[in-house]
């Protein structure tokens, strides 16, 4: 972990945009959580026009979720989110009222990368 | 919040189905939840036949699922989950054996929406 | 509940992979949770070339999330992670730093299935 999904309609990033953002991205979350950027990985998905919704109406919705460890504070969480959101607003150029940002957590342990199980802090 | 995530077959849903059911779902959900409808956001994914499975076996199967705050109560939840696979159900047409929906739930404040960060209640 | 995704790039995992590993990791989950094998159910998602991302580079990534209900011990899930990864290191070919996987947990009366809600244990 961390483990991102980003969501959004077809079309609303491009194939440049998408590499800029998982770089950029993947060099905040690194150094934000003093973790090497091999652990960071990020997963685009985009679904046609007319499958995403915001308050029951098509819309080029944009989300972001986000799987960490537990144990973050509250301070941090949200240092994260503002930031992330400043870095997606910019990329996708989408109203506020389109995008989502939501963390979710696990414990450390309940992720496997590079052949280990990770230790919980 | 809240997030929901639709996965169905390509073929179950129809572009018709769809607005239909996310108009359902986002009315239903901002009067359980006494949120503005602005807040519900819906995104549906459809994945080729094949590449869905029940028990081992390739299936049409349709998931649902929702990411809420923390924080409510089982009851609310429970009412929730039954009055949701009322209305994938009739949209759907599927069989009780290819539904699957689940809540997931995460503090208020892990979610960022509309430029702000949601208060923990 | 379990709810399987698995995402990977376009190709990497052809049509008898899937149905194979899908079987595989079936029989293994209902075996180790001691659940019919109805309730195990796995969605398979592809991302084109370039969509999936590790250390902010353009990579074959694949992610196994898997959504079980909450109570298990860590010993269990360190289990069940090991051997997952074994699985769809055998599936796919990956090498380790392609690759994570992770558990997400929900109470179990947060899942509706077969048109019941699970009871909490």
């Amino acid at each position: 972990m961390p483990l991102y999904s980003i969501t959004a309609e077809e079309g609303v990033l491009s194939p440049d945009t998408k590499a800029a953002l998982a770089a950029e991205i993947t060099m905040f979350h690194s150094e934000m959580a003093a973790v090497d950027k091999k652990f960071v990985k990020i997963f685009f998905s985009s679904v046609p026009k007319g499958d995403a919704y915001v308050a029951g109406e098509a819309a080029a919705a944009v989300s972001l979720t986000l799987l960490i460890r537990s144990g973050r504070t509250p301070d941090y969480k949200r240092n994260m989110l503002q930031q992330l959101w400043n870095i997606l607003k910019r990329a996708t150029n989408a109203s506020d009222s389109e995008i989502l940002l939501a963390i979710q957590e696990a414990p450390a342990s309940n992720a496997m990368e590079l052949g280990k199980i990770m230790p919980d802090l």
